[in-house]
């Protein structure tokens, strides 16, 4: 057995033992013979999946009531994963969203740290700059690459921080996050912890 | 006499009755016979600026010691304009700079509104939304148009007030941006009276 997690550019599957990643691009799904339990955001992927028997898709045990229609299915396992805190998914896109009691609360979006960077490139090349992510945050800047940097850290530090809970980072960019929120938690299979939890529940494993 | 406040894409006149606009690619400044005071962030504009004798550069008489060395010059002149506030110039760039008790604290510079509507846009099409500013910033969003408007918004607007100084806001998209920042000011004029500041400061009118 299997646990995948689809995005747009990558397959993360989890086995007994490890976790891994296969190119969207390139990984053919039909050559997988055992039982792979998915998540996919990616819904071309998902249309092929559609069609291959030993790939279950997770969304189904979901009880929507509690989210929206287009929220991105990844956010909400990993909501399912933990009762209580602020999560900070940070990826191409880096989610936001609130659990309280067990209860997603809402959730907002940002650009993620690559994307981030190319728009101020894309602004004037006088902006192009990697960030700073020890950029100290408690005094104003007085440069240019701390003044791109605290604009896109600090900005979104001021918002997480002030829903004063707990903070758990994943995904792609969360050692990067850390440096910011330092007290936060990572954990890079909050998803695949998710996934297992609604599989215990809806007895299929 | 005339005032210029030059960016990347116009010329911004101030006459002794109205301010407007005319391109930086089609306007030929060699036209105007008037003495123009001027500042520009436009390297290019500057370089044949400096080949006419009638328009003058107000960026001479800023003591930069207060400032650093690739700081926006318009920056620059919005602070000189005020002693204490948090100046929120909302143009392709939106920089937020704080000035107390007459001295320039630090600042910091997040993308503009078209620049991160584009951003959220090429994450994925899934994100391609206007952003709705009367979006509500007290609860978190459940919807995507709401979840990437409060993500572009409320992270800004809380590091803005975590100052807890007037706000003044400037530039093309400061009437949106008051719908956020309720209590502020908006200074349309804000940099041609940091200009006049330094005019008189400097006895040149």
């Amino acid at each position: 057995m299997l646990l995948c997690d689809i995005g747009n550019t990558s397959y993360h599957f989890l086995d007994d033992f490890k976790s891994y990643k296969e190119s969207v691009n390139s990984f053919d799904p039909s050559t997988v013979d055992e039982k792979v339990y998915y998540i996919s955001v990616n819904a071309k992927v998902k249309t092929i999946l559609d069609g291959l028997t030993n790939w279950i898709d997770l969304s189904e045990f979901i009880d929507m009531k509690n989210y929206y229609e287009t929220m991105g299915i990844d956010r909400i396992f990993a909501v399912e994963a933990l009762s209580d805190a602020v999560i900070v998914d940070a990826g191409s896109a880096i989610t936001v969203d609130v659990v309280k009691e067990g209860v997603f609360r809402g959730g907002f979006i940002y650009p993620g740290v690559n994307a981030m960077e190319k728009t101020y490139a894309n602004i004037s090349p006088a902006l192009s700059y990697s960030f700073n992510f020890e950029c100290e945050l408690d005094i104003m800047p007085k440069n240019s690459q701390d003044a791109i940097s605290y604009g896109f850290l600090k900005t979104l530090y001021s918002e997480v921080i002030s829903h004063d809970m707990p903070i758990v980072l994943t995904g792609g960019d969360s050692q990067e996050l850390k440096k910011i929120f330092k007290d936060a938690k990572i954990d890079e299979e909050l998803i695949f912890r998710g996934m297992k939890k609604i599989m215990k529940k809806a007895n299929i494993c």
